[in-house]
């Protein structure tokens, strides 16, 4: 669908002008310079030629019409220019303008099946295809041109701000990234950033797709394409701005004061192996490693270093990032004294001196050969002054076969700030250069996240269509016991033994059957605030029941002569166990997503949550369990049993598919959720939750 | 002392060389080209010309001899050349060389009272004095000279290796940092780094000292001489490398297993306002902040930009680093509005459109002039694409007044690849460039935490000698009941009431005067695991005292029949209270640290701990107890009443005038301290002391 954007027949750019440091000037040239193969003709009420090209009084004028029209003309103009288009027989429109109305452009549109990005972009451009963009790095970019390809994946950038896009596509390009397409979206009337990427993952040329965000127009559709992606093994980084706070206003339970639209966002991306970045630095050492190294799983990581300092701190910052720098095996450095001077070290971090700079960087390159072969480690960072001309030009020869045949991450860097090109020459041989250790320990997690994901991802079982029943259209607002008590049922939620006691003795009986100490609680549909009435009695034991049934009654009729009583609800008091909260809220863009976390006290101290959406297989759910700060007193600590995690994760996962099937609950919080020792199971020990009502809006309102 | 160092009389460079790409020839090349305005002497065997200079064959035939002496012959020589320089009266010498004997150079500098650097170092450089150093940086940066000096402070760094330092100086003069001195120490053999940072704080030309350690020489000293800078407001900005484990497997109580050397040096930076920096890109930062804004706190940031995404990513980061991106008050937002379009922001971030940036960036400065005056912020972040040759230039006489005039911080950024000409532009007229959002939210931090640490730091008392009475020397290895006892008291630390009873009526006493429950232990010196021995009763109440005394006599008798038995221990069990764990532990190098944390299994599993240097005032105590992961539970939440932090704070402070007095004391262990709500104090439930014997070692094992 897109292809009339990035292959079309023919382009036609409308107001193009002579000038080429002219807006439009430079949308001409950017097109006219871009692979494009086809025409390009400039559209001006003047016609004549420009730019070497003869220019059309009007769309309509051009034999043969254009596939594709760029339109940089003031806001008001591009209905206009939009209806002749359609007239001419366009199939997409590239709108820069800014200040369109939005009515009158889709009535130009009509039925006719144009499709346009922006309006308010700064347009693509696509290496081996059009551009349509005015921005100054794209016509660097290809006025540059690139000889041969080097080793490795190609980039691709999808931005909704052309200011971003473009400036992280020149940041790149100075980072020796290759790239496919840049891609910004504006405004995002028509097309969006995910029919781009849907796009480009369809092409089957980028190995890497970079998203600068500020949300989503679609968010709904971000599992499609993302899931693609994952299919094809093309990890997608992403920067995301703007958190929105929408959605936690009208909470009414307990976890949706945890959670926010950015929550949501990082659920999703978590789920679909999507690695979040926060800035260029980050995004670019993440997407150059991804582009240029095999997708591995890191876990040690082997440092080698000209400086014995350089190497310590490299050591601590792979540290820091949770990443091991593991003492090499006897054998190992025995190999490596070889090429170590006796006042270096083959330890790890191997330091190989300078004397390995002296001899032009050699040893260091003998050292990095042997240390591959090894299975001890599982990427390398080198650092070598990058600083001295011809330093990575000399080391060609035997550095190329290293590249070619690298199954690990070897990242290159420099304490000395390095020149462009030593690390240009890199980049050439299949090698990257790095500018700070940083940027180094950011692109070994980056890779060693997306492999486990890969791996994870290929295993994870189809999603079969929810089949739970689903249950009758609820009342809106918080639900009564009776609703509540059907929904955790046909969930197999388990809850504390309850029974609906209509007297005095069947109340009693109920709670010999259960066992003492229990709980009643009056049962009415118009008494809400049961503690204030006098309508719950807590540890209650035998021979006492019948009295507080009574007495419950009493206070109830006292309360409100007029109310319904429907009986008194025995609960069983459960024993304590470890204290976890389960919820699920409904976000505003992705739908329902489950929550779990810590419980008591901690729950608001710690924030020890975590979110994922549905649905959630049990292994997901005890990933998410072990993900907790305080997953440690699960596990057991100081000689404690460990807790029953296979029940939690059974209950996670059933609440997640309660979320997935239950389109009508807006909000479930199970708080407490008791968890006993292994084989014993969990209980959920309260209930609350919120109903969307037909009208779609929820009562609101805590009991 | 240094100043024969940085302001010789002469120099003499030994085995200098004609060729200047040669080692000893760059090193007299940089010493000729130095500020240094006196003699420089090559000395070589062969005497003639070097360079331009006179050579003598031998140090002690140059008339009037050498204050300091410059070294770089191969190690084994060096002893010969210090013999001599020695001779000739020098005061100083720089050895560059590696692979000295330290015995025979100890033994030829003798008593004559040379001082020295290095070996294995790269020396120094003064920008305005002396430069003993091979670095190529510091050739370049001589060579390239300075015309005027910009506004701001002047930058130093001491770094133990040579390789790191100079590389940051290399680094730092691209970002545009105005240096006063790079120092490297090497091997510290002799003078080492901190040495350097004291003489550089008494000449008082380093506004700013940025240090790159792999840990010190003499830890002890570093209070004195970061006192000195904290007294002078010059900040010092340290990374540290090389984690050691050493003091971790020694440790006998369960504090020390929470701690290792970094976490000591961590304690002492805190209290001396150093900044900790983690890469050398946040070091730079840092550094350009501090070097040229004010040290203001920083709180509210208001952003400035020409592209909103880039706005609104701004923002995020800044709200992930804890600072406030502010909605500006409507008086200010309509006063902002006259510059910035409809399709604008006044809001913050405040987005001046690319509107701006075609009217050159004016409406940016006239914002900026504004916003500034206003106390709704501290500090401003502006991003402007700074890829466009001219941009600043072009706006210099409107942006010079605002840096002149600044009162606050204004970080200039651009998410476009920025080039040279402009970042040096805004260094020229007081400003300066950052090179990411990143960079810009550490360096706002860095001021933001000096400056608050200043304002404490005027404020802190004077600390008063350990006025308390030192206890006699204590028998090594855990303490006994009574020593225990005794410690407590003359540091009044509340315990629970406790009494030796002899007999089972003198128990009965006790414990009704103490109240029930209580606990009942054996006293015996031979017995030391009581519990085994049937030597403990926990919770006995009333009535049972008798019994159970008899019962701990019998058991221990059984036990041990040549127990000397002393009676038994009366300890009332205390109500339950807020869990925290206090403790002192002694580091290698910084000598005794106190520790407060989390109890319970929340200790591990969390690690929510701190540690701070003795003394601490009731002040810091607090803040120390404000800053662990759960105060928030110790300040009350859902509607618990707020613990008695007052309380616990000054058994903090008292503790840490224990670890400050009692040096025998190897660790202390108080666990679990039970803390009350406010008014009804605190009280240390259990205590385990470890001292040093009378051998300096300690008797170890638990108890």
């Amino acid at each position: 669908m897109l292809d009339s954007f990035f292959t079309p027949s023919s382009i036609a750019v409308v107001g193009a002008a002579n000038d080429p440091t002219k807006l439009r000037g430079k949308l001409l040239k950017i097109a006219l310079g871009s692979a494009h193969k086809g025409p390009v003709h400039p559209v001006h009420p003047k016609a004549g030629i420009i730019q070497g090209q003869e220019a059309y009084a009007s769309l309509t004028d051009i034999p043969g019409g254009a596939e594709l029209v760029l339109i940089a003309t003031p806001g008001p103009t591009v209905p206009g220019v939009i209806r002749e288009a359609v007239a001419a027989g366009a199939k997409a429109a590239v709108i820069l303008s800014s200040g369109v109305d939005m009515t009158e452009l889709a009535d130009a549109i009509g039925d006719s099946g144009l499709r346009y990005m922006g309006p308010n972009c700064e347009g693509y451009v696509s290496l081996d295809g059009a551009a349509a963009t005015f921005a100054a790095v794209a016509d660097a970019a290809l006025s540059a041109g690139r000889a041969a390809p080097r080793p490795g994946r190609k980039v691709s950038i999808v931005s909704q701000s052309g200011g971003l896009g473009f400036a992280l596509f020149g940041r790149g390009l100075a980072e020796n990234l290759d790239f496919h397409a840049v891609v910004t979206t504006g405004n995002e009337g028509d097309l969006e950033s995910l029919d781009f990427v849907d796009h480009l993952l369809d092409e089957g040329k980028s190995g890497v797709i970079l998203m600068f965000i500020e949300g989503l127009k679609l968010p709904g559709r971000f599992a499609e394409v993302a899931s693609k992606a994952a299919d094809k093994g093309v990890p997608i980084v992403i920067m995301k701005v703007g958190r929105s706070e929408a959605g936690q206003r009208a909470a009414v339970s307990h976890t949706a004061h945890l959670t926010g639209a950015d929550t949501a966002y990082d659920a999703i991306f978590e789920r679909y192996g999507i690695i979040r970045v926060f800035d260029q630095e980050q995004m670019l050492s993440v997407a150059a490693a991804l582009a240029r190294f095999p997708h591995v799983p890191v876990n040690s990581v082997g440092v080698i270093s000209t400086s014995g300092g350089a190497g310590a701190w490299a050591a601590d910052l792979c540290g820091t990032s949770g990443l091991d720098v593991p003492v090499l095996s006897d054998g190992l450095q025995k190999d490596l004294s070889e090429w170590i001077p006796e006042f270096g070290s083959t330890a790890n971090p191997v330091d190989v001196t300078a004397n390995a700079v002296e001899l032009g960087g050699v040893p260091l390159v003998r050292v990095l050969e042997r240390v591959q072969d090894s299975d001890e480690l599982d990427a390398f960072i080198v650092n070598i002054g990058l600083h001295t001309p011809g330093r990575i030009a000399n080391l060609g020869e035997i550095l190329e076969p290293v590249f070619r045949k690298a199954r690990k991450p070897i990242l290159f860097t420099s304490h000395i700030q390095p020149i462009a090109e030593n690390m240009a020459a890199l980049a050439e041989l299949g090698g990257q250069g790095f500018h700070s250790y940083t940027g180094c320990a950011a692109a070994l997690k980056g890779i060693g996240r997306y492999a486990a994901f890969q791996a994870d991802w290929k295993k994870r079982p189809a999603v079969a269509p929810a089949d739970s029943p689903k249950l009758e259209k609820l009342k809106s607002g918080v639900l009564d016991e009776a609703d509540t008590s059907a929904l955790v049922k046909a969930y197999a939620i388990p809850v504390p033994p309850t029974a609906l006691a209509i007297d005095r003795n069947s109340a009693a009986r109920d709670a010999a059957v259960m066992g003492f100490p229990v709980v009643l609680k009056i049962q009415s549909p118009d008494i809400s605030h049961k503690t204030e009435a006098g309508g719950v009695k807590l540890g209650v034991r035998a021979g006492d029941v019948e009295g507080a049934f009574d007495e419950i009654i009493a206070n109830a009729k006292a309360y409100d002569p007029a109310a319904r009583i429907e009986g008194v609800l025995i609960q069983k008091m459960m024993p304590k166990g470890h204290e976890l909260v389960i919820g699920v809220i409904h976000d505003a863009d992705f739908g329902p997503l489950v929550m779990l976390g810590s419980g008591g006290i901690y729950l608001e101290v710690l924030k020890d949550v975590v979110f994922a959406p549905p649905p959630i297989s049990p292994e997901e759910a005890k990933r998410l369990i072990l993900s907790l700060k305080t997953a440690p007193i699960l596990k057991g600590v100081r000689g404690q049993k460990p807790a029953d995690i296979d029940a939690l994760a059974a209950l996670v996962s059933r609440v997640a598919e309660l979320a997935r099937t239950e389109t009508g609950i807006e909000q479930i919080d199970f708080n407490p959720v008791f968890v006993y020792p292994e084989g014993e199971g969990v209980v959920a020990v309260d209930v609350l939750a919120v109903a969307i009502g037909p009208d779609g809006k929820t009562g609101g309102g805590h009991h």
